[in-house]
């Protein structure tokens, strides 16, 4: 932590902030400058993280140098997270992928699906039983009914489950049936849930929040290792700009910057990170060229029918050109799928 | 509800929508432009939410005309809400002030800064006793230990006191002490909580999200007030944009616009909107101003020592000039305090 | 400025940095944390910001500690700037109000708006000749002729006149005719047309950019004053961010921020600042109440008829109202108006 | 155009729109919802563009269906368009690579940067002669000079040239010298410089704004084209949002969505567009995978010495790299480089 005097600052508030320093058992480096003095604080900050040093006399601002996150970041852990899912690993070599339709409406629309997917060579079988809707008069879920479907579904495909826990009872609900535990964007932030979810043995999908910086989404992250699950895998799935054409915009970018600030497997999400179903194909070629560990697609046996988001779903066929375009750039990047 | 056709749409698309909402007793006007044909649909909506139009053959977009909202709108309630609290009124013609620290950090910090608000005509006494903290690391709160404070600070100040829950539990607890219930920027999307707190009699503060619109803003009070819980206070925190020499933008225009679109009292937050003390007298005269029917700022008996947000907090002497500033404003507008 | 190097940074990679500072004449404080080695410098940094440090071994940041602008920076010029504009000052104890419709259109719309307007007591009338429209197929203005009605209602009325200048074409038009030039959001950057301005001896005013930070706002300032023209006031005239009810969010916290930073009297713009007629009379209230030297508003005699930006111009009873509003504000601030 | 009336809106305020539509020789269709009128108005609505309808009586808001651009939309070339430089096809089957350094500094840098590209597969070579630097007091570009080195580099390489103008004068010298001529992200808007470029013949990289939507940068290629020039070279650089860690948020899904918009070539630039040199390879692969017509990147022979932008530019092993990856990915997509 670096401490930036102002340039009026007297001998007497450098001093103060010395003092204040010294009592707290930290290291001093004071250099003076041409303009103004800054004062280095060496050893463990976490006691800082109380004491509000901008109101000291003479304080102009507080630099932090060191992340806030320290489970999820690479220094603690400098290899890439693998995590094993049924007999699937997760940041290894193999770029997964996950699909499904956006909510599990029925056992018809889910089970064709399933079959469909499998002959693709997806993986996971997504699909909400809780819906998190910005009104309250939309469709929420299936609840308990949908996990029940999606349990099925695994029963007959083989395909891994995923789906979304939206408060503490639905997570005791989905606990119960899923693979992974997916944590949405809108409750990146719901530190409570994410203390809850630490506390479970299975792995969590955790989306970037709509407006969650990099160094944030980590932190979130943090709070489910600080509680002993440290089987996570980052999503990104956009974040909100100015940009009105798509639903949000896709921060690509967010792919290589948080793999290498972090250990932790990456998945992007085209189909919420765009709304828009033409943009979710070349979106999702770019994800995996960026380095993605794998991606999550909404896909619908009909999507003009669909309860939720049919804008952004792909139908059948367009998910069997997805595939077979991102199967290509995997290889050249020297990955399996 | 409008349904834009594309320019290439053929005569058989444009009947294929047609039939469509005439499937579903909606009324259908057609106008066919100069250069492509729109559709304007008449009739109770709410199904439609549910299918996705833009999927049909030859649509290009659709144009929502009706707010998703209808008991936060002022068509359904054209007159302004007032909310009885103890013996105030939010709402009304009186400008109210929150004021206190941003957690309950011990029962002699609280009760110096209570008995000194009491002087200075607050009539609403703050603190947070569950923090929602970015990082695991920091201080999380009193939990009820300081909900009990606050109360013990009401009973001998007769100030009426709000603090937040951010989890089913921490509302369980607060519920059984406070006066008004918070939800904060970062739970403003957490539907889950949000319809526990409309199960409830008690006034809700619903703070703006971060990066939500005036229009999702007053979707999640739709979300309470849905359940049967009409009385809601927004409040206008601060959004999250590029600027970062303040800690949010506060954006006070959402001050006359929310009161514009809907009936709900509308405060202000310059502290977390700023998160510098210095700009929050400026600030909170600039809220008055706009119009707000109050605010709510933080106050600390030795902001320096602050285990939370000290670098926005007022000190009892700031505090005393904000107050005769506001009260002035508030007065040319015709509103007393 | 401070290096932050890398936790696994070698004592080879320290010297490194060390012996490139020494070269160029700098001092160095090395501060081994326990983490990380931090390196704080010491002297001109001028030589520094063509040297891309961070592609150094070893190196993981630079942060920059003194701001990039000297001349308009406070510890350059402690005091605050005002500037005599006719018999006017700017920037001293008055607050001053800019009024008049977006675009000169005609010599009778613009008589008879400043002839109100001087019933009013605004002291500047403000009207484009030259239009910076986003479509090739708007009104653009009507340039000199524009210019000239404006010169010619300063004749009749004693107002004084400020337009816009979007080119080196139009800015010598306008630096004939006009009291202030006024710089707008898209020309911010405009870097060649800066120092155009900065060459002159007229007052400029300095619309703040779309997507511009307080402290590039002062850099844009500082291109025009390294040139040798001092005489700029700034004015927020509102952000892009991702709400749209409002066309901008209008930051008010911009105007005390940028006049602790500063010593540049500043100004706020309510019209492009929010798009919407009904929210400037709250928005100029909040404005003089946040602290602002003075505002600009769009008047125009008939706003239906308005060839540009009607939506956001006041008539002449909402302008009568909005005078008397923030002349009271002024006073209890202490200010003439 | 539709034209949303207010719920309360009378009888009278409909028939006073309906005349004033009538008046301008506009079709009009009435369409009278459950909670509310709304207009449809039919013909060449150019001349509404200067009328504020907003502020009729009874009128709530006005919905744009039609794109304000024409020349730029596919609806008007519905091929892509093609251009051709020198012996190359820019927006055809082949992707092209520009590269080169951020700034042009001496004949050698350029020189032996230019001989490298060459045996690298890049077309072009892109070099700054007029530099948009935040601080006046940063290294602005060598000028004519700089254009000068250039011409050499393509004489003895045969790779063809683009550099950027910043003002008329810039303009002027650069169209002596360039091949293609680049308008950066901050003359987006500069209205006037689009007309000049307009007049010319040479083709033009027009680059998006940092806070510009898809519309208004293809509005801008529109008054670039109003003028008959209609080579034009869309570039995605990255926009502005409240991400700290990128210099930009690279816009990925703009690529697709233009060319849908659009039947003009557009390209990325990851250097821009992340400010981070780890990133411009990944970003690079996402950006061809998207289905970019090209890239363009900063190459600098010895990245540490640059005179502007150096922690963005890639050294000769790293861009080797890139274009093998890159030449990868286009063959997957069918494309040549």
């Amino acid at each position: 932590m670096v401490i930036v005097m102002k340039p009026q600052a007297t001998q007497e508030d450098i001093t103060g902030v010395e003092k204040l320093l010294e009592r707290l058992n930290l290291g001093v480096h004071i250099s003076e400058g041409s303009e103004r003095t800054i004062i280095g604080v060496i050893g463990d900050k976490r006691q800082l993280a109380e004491t509000p040093l901008e109101l000291m006399p003479g304080v102009q601002r507080i630099v932090h140098i060191v992340e806030p996150y320290k489970l999820a970041g690479r220094a603690f852990h400098p290899k890439n997270t693998k995590i094993q899912v049924g007999n699937e690993i997760i940041g290894g070599n193999k770029v997964l992928v996950m699909a499904g339709p956006c909510a599990v409406e029925s056992e018809e629309q889910l089970m064709s699906t399933a079959r469909f997917l499998k002959t693709q060579g997806a993986t996971f079988l997504r699909g909400g039983a809780f819906k998190p809707r910005s009104s309250p008069y939309s469709f929420q879920g299936l609840e308990e009914d949908g996990l029940k479907i999606l349990a099925e579904a695994r029963e007959e495909t083989g395909l891994l489950i995923i789906s979304e826990a939206v408060s503490t009872r639905s997570l005791e609900l989905a606990a119960k049936y899923v693979d992974i535990i997916q944590i949405g964007a809108r409750n990146m932030q719901n530190f409570s849930l994410l203390q809850e979810v630490g506390r479970l043995k299975l792995p969590v999908m955790l989306k970037r929040g709509l407006s969650a910086t990099i160094e944030e989404w980590l932190n979130a992250a943090e709070y489910i290792m600080s509680e002993g699950n440290y089987n996570i895998i980052l999503c990104e799935r956009g974040i909100r700009t100015f940009e009105t054409y798509t639903r949000n915009t896709l921060d690509l970018s967010s792919i290589p910057a948080a793999k290498e600030l972090s250990h932790l497997p990456v998945f992007a999400d085209p189909s919420h990170g765009t709304g828009r179903w033409e943009l979710v194909t070349p979106m999702s070629r770019a994800a995996i060229a960026a380095g993605a560990d794998g991606i999550t697609v909404e896909v619908h046996p009909n999507p003009k029918e669909a309860l939720s988001d049919g804008p952004q779903s792909l139908n059948f066929d367009n998910f069997t050109e997805l595939m077979i375009d991102i199967r290509r750039i995997a290889s050249i990047l020297g990955r399996e799928m």
